[in-house]
């Protein structure tokens, strides 16, 4: 993508009462644009992040077997009232016939049960990619907690307790492996079910000070009780725990028989008898994803995207009014193309200065360089975002490195 | 996938007041489920398809270099006011800030807004695929006309008429291209403007019986006109028309500066002059491919999905309880797996007949059935859903034509 042309362009202003970095530096860098409080816009480079945080995500449920569906976002007023959740005071309602959903249990549980016969038909899972809406009094934080927002949720169904637990089990590890190839480390916190069940929740969370959340944490045991919960010691050791700031990222429940109750989604066991469908439901903040990276890698010059959802590989700069060296970038920027390695080319007429700051700003792995000083060198200049060394290699050298 | 632990499963009943074949269909051979009049959940099959329809799309719009982006549902009140569109019925409203977006000039056109300063900015395109909510009165003909459904929506900009002109030109071959590829053959339709536009639009239309349009149609000169403009002659040849019945998949629009001088988008032209910036949107409706691609294709017994969209390649069927054949049909479901050939395996328990009408049913385009009479025969039974002829032919075969 060539930057002048780009809808996603940088801007040095930020007038905004939200002081977090996601907000400020996702929105200066181009990667979106607020349209009211806690509902964005996500522009090219914002949208080419969300859909590798998509990928990532749907690679990793289908490694657990979950089936992709799409739910509706208007959810009929009648399923609500079912579960008693008409009343949750989240639910945004376009008309008496709706209320927005802001999770999909009430959704999912009746067309599980439309598949749902004998033991047979057990466990299965499904899961969505889709916008959410929840009616948050301060919605706050920059993309951290929305009014509008993308959400993975699952929900997976099972014969019995045990089953559940087994698959609950994946799923964490599932959910770890998005989050670390998201650039994220997170924590595996206790916490109150909410809205949804009477057992525990698990959140995971990633340690900020842009969090919202107050989690106390076992440094030895790697585990942490949110604060709602109000542990004093580590449940595992009985060490001592450190108040930290979290950013939730994940969150996952065991829900019981809480759905299948109130839509009566029963099976036949081996015996002939009749027993209720065990459930759990598992969700992602995926626009959360990208807030939290935006928060956790950044330094004062702007962000700085791990390789596996930058929304380009290269960042191609050509220096100078010399038409050799334009020729040379243009030339580079085709080669790319051709071998199908992304990249946003700055053929601005622009100062040098200006282009390094808008190449910090926006973060992306990999800065090249063609000037008339790096011809002459032999070649591009290289830079990675995360380090100060600048290199010159060949054209030829640059190629084979990002074809690996 | 295997057909025994899918969530999309096939059902004999129907119980709706809905005449159409799509949703009669697409409801029974498990790809949607209805939630409410004109809202559906999409299962897996139904889901694969979409997915298929949005590569499509989005291939052809970067072929014509609009950029993508995602605009929020939750559009601000202020925004449709400043265009006088706040009253517009179909409008959804979740609280006194938001209408839900049934359109999306409103939000793309401030977004435009930040980045044109002068001529040399223009034109660019930006497109979305996104959700939309319309508060039809009557949600009807399945998916056809939906109160929430899948859209793609882009928007140029341009620095004059001619300009979007011929950009427009540019935009209607990619939408033939998108129909063509989806197995749909269109009509360009002259229409009214309605909410968006003075002038005429043009409705990419496709003949059926299910359509809910009146369409004129020129058979010489290939052209014609919704029956709203009320024209009664072929305004090329001046040749008589003929009445047909129509399913509008897309449609695009001249906005010329409609939406510009209600947010006041100027860019400096060559000659340091403000000039407004003309305008052009372009709609397909991308769950209304699938319902219509379900009525154009389809026969007494379900189905038929053209290649390109359908939600699997092969419906690999094992028949009979034979160990051997059994084993055979496991072993080719894994090798189509590893050569990543879409395959869905139905290796349920079940009767060859009620095998054969689901997959007539769900319409994949090819069945390959393994049992012990095809393993005696040398391989494999091949059967296209379009045709009646069945063949046997190896397994070495069968996959090197399906490697294609």
């Amino acid at each position: 993508m060539r930057l002048s042309q780009s809808l996603s362009q940088t801007s040095k202003t930020f007038s905004s009462d939200d002081p977090t970095a996601n907000a400020k530096l996702l929105t200066q860098a181009g990667f979106v644009k607020r349209e009211s409080a806690g509902v964005y816009s996500f522009l090219p480079f914002g949208w080419r992040v969300m859909r590798k945080i998509i990928e990532i995500i749907r690679e990793e449920m289908n490694a657990v077997d979950a089936q992709e569906v799409l739910m509706p976002a208007l959810v009929p007023i009648e399923y609500w009232q079912k579960t008693g959740r008409d009343n949750v005071e989240i639910g945004f309602q376009p008309s008496e016939k709706y209320i927005l959903g802001w999770s999909h249990e009430e959704v999912v549980t009746p067309m599980g049960k439309q598949r749902i016969k004998s033991y047979r038909d057990l466990p299965f899972c499904a899961f969505q990619i889709q916008t959410k809406f929840r009616n948050e009094a301060r919605a706050k934080s920059g993309l951290m907690r929305g009014r509008e927002f993308m959400m993975k949720d699952a929900y997976s169904f099972h014969a019995n307790q045990a089953d559940l637990e087994k698959y609950y089990a994946r799923m964490k590890q599932a959910y770890f492996n998005v989050f670390g190839r998201c650039g994220l480390e997170s924590f595996y916190v206790d916490a109150p079910g909410g809205e949804f069940t009477k057992k525990r929740s698990h959140e995971f969370q990633v340690l900020t000070e842009a969090g919202e959340d107050k989690i106390f944490v076992c440094e030895k045991c790697k585990l942490a009780w949110n604060s709602e919960l109000e542990v004093r010691k580590c449940e595992k050791c009985g060490g001592k725990l450190v108040e930290k700031k979290g950013a939730e990222v994940g969150n996952i429940f065991d829900l019981s028989t809480r759905f299948s109750e109130a839509f009566d989604v029963k099976y036949l066991d081996e015996n002939g008898k009749q027993q209720l469908v065990v459930m759990g439901c598992y969700g992602i903040g995926v626009s959360r994803i990208m807030a939290v990276v935006a928060e956790v890698h950044h330094d004062e010059k702007g962000l700085l995207w791990p390789e596996s959802i930058a929304p380009f590989a290269v960042h191609l700069v050509s220096l100078g009014k010399d038409e050799a060296a334009k020729k040379a970038a243009e030339e580079l920027y085709e080669e790319l193309n051709k071998a199908k390695i992304e990249v946003l080319f700055d053929e601005r007429d622009a100062a040098a200065g200006a282009k390094f700051a808008d190449a910090d700003l926006i973060g992306i792995p990999l800065r090249v360089v063609v000037s008339p000083k790096t011809l002459e060198a032999g070649g591009v200049e290289i830079k990675k975002r995360n380090s100060s060394e600048v290199n010159t290699i060949s054209v030829k050298e640059l190629l084979k490195s990002l074809q690996k």
